[in-house]
C-alpha cells in the first residue's frame, strides 16, 4: 500500500530535481550546473603541477565536498524517481554514476603506484560536463538534419579514411630515403590525416620535390574535400526547414493538416473546404 | 523657449556630422573616416620599436592632434543632438569616448611605472576602427540570417567547447608519460582547439601512438564538424531568401498573387492590371 | 552442350561470391571484409622498423596464408562468372588482381636490391581496401550531386592552381632576399598552396614586412576562396534533393499530381482514391 | 577603298587565332596552351638555382624562342582585328603584352645589377598564365553567383580586418612581456589572421596562459566565422539555379516566356493558352 504523503513528498522532489519549469526546480538545476562547472575548473587547475603544489589541501577538501554533493544528489534522484531501475540504467544515470565514483575508488586504491591510476580516475569527472546537454532544449531541427545525413558523413569519413590510407603509403614509399619524418606507413597515414584535414602540424613535413608535389595535390584535395560534408548538412537542414508546414490549413471536418495550398477537397475524409 | 536661429545651426551641425545624405554630410564622414584609418595605423607603427625610436616627436605630436580633433567631434556630436543622454549612453557614443580620453589619462598617469598602463590605454583606440561600422548599409539580410542561427550556433560553439574539454583530459592521460608538451589538462584542452579547429600550430603535437591515433580522430571530428555551423548559416541565409516577396501584385479581379513583375495581364483570369 | 548440374553449382557459387543476399553471400562478404582488414593492418604494422623486427616470420607467413586465399578468391570469381573476361578487364578485377600478385612478384624478383621495389610491391595491396567501397549501396544522390558539379570544382581547382602560381611567384620576389625558405619558384608556389588551403606547416614562414602583409592576403583569400565549392556542393546537393518526386500519386480522375502519402481523397476534384 | 582579298585574308586569320570552332583555330589554341605552359614550366625550373646552372643555356635560348612566337602572335593578333586599339587597350591586350616585354627589357637592362631587376621582369611572364583563363566557357552561373555576393563577401572580409585588427592588439598587450613573437601590433595582427583563417604556422605562438584562453577564442571563432562566406556563396548559388526557367512554356501570340506552371492567360499580352 502506497502512502499518500510520502508520494507527495516524492512528486515535490521528482519537481524540483527532475523537472526545470518551477522556481525551485530552476534553481536548483543552476546551483547544480555551477557546482558541475567548479568541479570541472577544480581538476583542470588541480592538473597543473604548479597550482597543484600549493593549492594541493584546498583542492582535496573541495573534491570531497563536491563529490559528497554529487553523492546525496544522486541518491535522491533514485529515491524521488518511480522506477529507479530506469534511471540507473539510462545514459544520465551513468554519467552521474561514473561522475561521482572516483573520489571514493581513490580511497581504496591508495597507495604510491595507485596515484597513476588515479590521475585517470579523477579525469572521469569531466563527464559531469555532459550534465550540462540536459539544460538544452534548442535546436532539434538541427539533430534531425545530423541524424539524417548520419549514414552519408559516415561513407564521406570512411572514404576519407581509405584516401588517407593511401596517399599516406604513397607518401612513405615516396618521402621513404628522406630524413623527414616518413619512417612508417601509420606515421605517413597520421601525415595525410594531418595535412588532408588542413591541421598542418610541421612536425612531419615533405622534403622531396616528388613528396611536396603529392603534398599539394593532398591539400587541394583536402581544400576541396571539406566541401561535401558541408554540402550534405546544409542541404539536410534545408530539406527539415520545407518539411515544417509552409500554410495552417487544417480539415475543418476530420482535422487533418498539411494539406496543398490548392487543395480544394481534404485529402483525408474528401469534405469540400 | 527656443530660438529659432540656434535651432537652425544645430539642425544644419546635425545634418552634417549625423547624416551622409548632403554633400556636406558625406565629406565630413569621408574625412572622419580618412582620420579614423591614419589613426589606427599611427598606433601600429608605434608600437614597432625600430620606427618609434625614429619618429616618437612625430608620433606623439600626431596623436595629440587626431586626439584633439576627435574631442571636438565628440562635444559637437553632444551638442548638435536633441537628446545628449541617449547618445553618450548609445554604443557608438561610448566608442566614440573611449577613443578619445586614453592620451588624456596619460597625461594624468604620468611616470615611469605607468608607461606600461600608458600602452593599454593607448591601444583601446583601436576602437575607433568600430566606427567604421557605421559606414555600412549593406547586408542586413545577412545579420538577419545570423541573428536566427545565433542560439544553434551557441549550442554548437558550447558542444565544441565540451568536447574539447573531454578529448584534451583523454589526451593528457594518454600522452602524460611522454614529453611531449601535454603537461596539464588546461594545456591539452588547448592543444584540441588548435587541432579541433584545423588551426595547428605544432607547438604542442602529440608523439605516442594512442596520441596520434586520438590526434587523428580529433582532426576527422573537426573536419568533420565545421559543417555544421557551415549548414546552419546556409539554411537561413536560404530561408532569409525566400522570405523577401518577389513582388506583392496582386489581380484586383480574382485575388490571384505571385505574378512576374512585367506582367500586363492576371495569368489566371486574363484581366488587364 | 552445358551440363544442368556444373551450372547450378556455378550459380550456387556466384550467388555466395557476387551478392550479399544470402546469408552464405553475406558472410563470405563479412569474412573477405575481415580478411582485407587484416591484410592493411598488417602491410601497416609491417612497415613499422621496431615491429617488423620482431616479428618478420609471423608476418612472412601472414601475407603468404592471405595471398594464397585471394588468389583462390580471384580464381573463383572467374570460374563462377559467364563472363570472365567482362570481370577480369572491369574495375574490380584489375584491383583484385593488383592485390594479389604483389607476393608471387616478390619472390621472382628476390635478392638485395629488389627488396626496395618488394616494398613499392606490397603496398600495393593497400589497394584492397578499395574493395571495400563494394560494400556501400549508400549515398547515390551524393554521388549525383558530386558528378554535377565536377566541372565547376575542376574549374575551381583550375583557378586555384593558377592564383597559386602568381602569388608563389610574388612571394618568391619579395622573399628572395630574405632567409626564409622562398628559395625557388615552385618552393614558393609549395608554400603559397599550404597557406592558401589553411594547411600551413610553418616549415617555410614569411620573414619581410611585405612578406607577411603578402601572406595575410594570400590567408584571407584562402579563407573565402574555401566558400566555393562549398557552395556549389551544397547548391547542388539541394537541387538532387529537390528532383526527387516525393511521390507519384496521380488522380485517376482529374490527373492532379503531388498528393500527400497518406491522402484517401484527391485535393483536387474530391474523388476517393 | 578596301581590298577584299586582303579583308578575306585578314577574316581567315581573325578566325584562326580570335575563336575556337574551326579545326584550325582549335588547334591554334590547343598550340598556344601548350606553349604558355611549357614558357611558365621554363620560368619554374629556371628558378631552381641547382638546375638553373646546369641548363642555362637552354633555358636563354627556350625563352628567346617563346618571346618571339608570343611576339609574333600578338602582332598577327593586332593585325587581324578591325579594332586594334580596342584589343591592345582590352584585359587580354594588356596581358599579351606583358607576357611578351619581359625578356626584351632584358637586353636594354643590361649588367650586372640589373640581373636582379631581370628576375623580376622575367616573372611576370607567369601572366601568360591568365591566358588559359580565355579557354573556359564553363560556369557563368557560378561568375553570377560569386559576382551577387561580392558585396556581402566584401563587407565580410572587412569586419575579419577589423576583428584581426582588434584581437592583435589585445594579444600584443597579453604577451607583450613574454618572449613569445608578439614584438609589435603589426606582427601580432599577422599572427590573428594566421590563427583566424585556421592557418596555423606556428612561427608565432602563445605562451602566456591568458594569451592561449584568447588564442582558444580566436581559433573557434575562425572556425564559426567561416561559416558566413560559405553560407552567403551557397545560398547566391542556389537562388541562381532557382532563377532559369524550369518550363519553357512561351506565348504564341507575343513570344513573352517564364509564365507560371498553372498560368492560364499569357501575362505579357492576355491572351488565352
Amino acid at each position: 500500500m502506497i502512502k499518500p504523503g510520502h508520494s507527495k513528498w516524492k512528486s515535490k522532489l521528482h519537481e524540483i530535481i527532475y523537472e526545470a519549469d518551477t522556481p525551485a526546480g530552476k534553481l536548483f538545476d543552476v546551483l547544480l550546473l555551477i557546482t558541475i562547472l567548479a568541479s570541472i575548473l577544480l581538476v583542470m587547475l588541480e592538473s597543473v603541477p604548479s597550482i597543484n603544489n600549493k593549492y594541493y589541501h584546498f583542492f582535496n577538501i573541495s573534491e570531497w565536498v563536491i563529490t559528497i554533493l554529487f553523492s546525496i544528489e544522486y541518491i535522491l534522484r533514485i529515491v524521488s524517481i518511480k522506477k529507479p531501475k530506469h534511471y540507473i540504467l539510462s545514459y544520465y544515470g551513468l554519467i552521474d554514476l561514473l561522475s561521482t565514483i572516483p573520489k571514493y575508488l581513490s580511497l581504496i586504491f591508495g597507495g604510491a603506484h595507485a596515484l597513476v591510476v588515479l590521475r585517470a580516475l579523477r579525469l572521469l569527472r569531466i563527464f559531469r560536463v555532459l550534465k550540462i546537454t540536459r539544460y538544452l532544449g534548442e535546436s532539434n531541427k538541427l539533430l534531425f538534419a545530423l541524424k539524417a545525413s548520419k549514414p552519408k558523413i559516415t561513407v564521406f569519413v570512411f572514404a576519407v579514411v581509405i584516401l588517407c590510407l593511401i596517399l599516406g603509403s604513397i607518401m612513405y614509399i615516396v618521402e621513404a630515403d628522406a630524413d623527414s619524418g616518413f619512417i612508417s606507413i601509420p606515421r605517413s597515414v597520421y601525415w595525410t590525416i594531418v595535412t588532408l584535414t588542413t591541421v598542418g602540424y610541421g612536425d612531419i613535413a615533405p622534403v622531396t620535390t616528388i613528396g611536396q608535389i603529392i603534398a599539394s595535390i593532398v591539400m587541394i584535395l583536402g581544400y576541396g574535400i571539406i566541401a561535401v560534408p558541408t554540402g550534405i548538412v546544409s542541404a539536410e537542414y534545408t530539406a527539415q526547414f520545407k518539411k515544417t508546414p509552409t500554410n495552417t490549413r487544417t480539415c475543418e471536418s476530420c482535422g487533418t493538416e498539411k494539406h496543398n495550398d490548392d487543395a480544394k477537397f481534404c485529402h483525408n475524409c474528401g469534405d469540400k473546404f
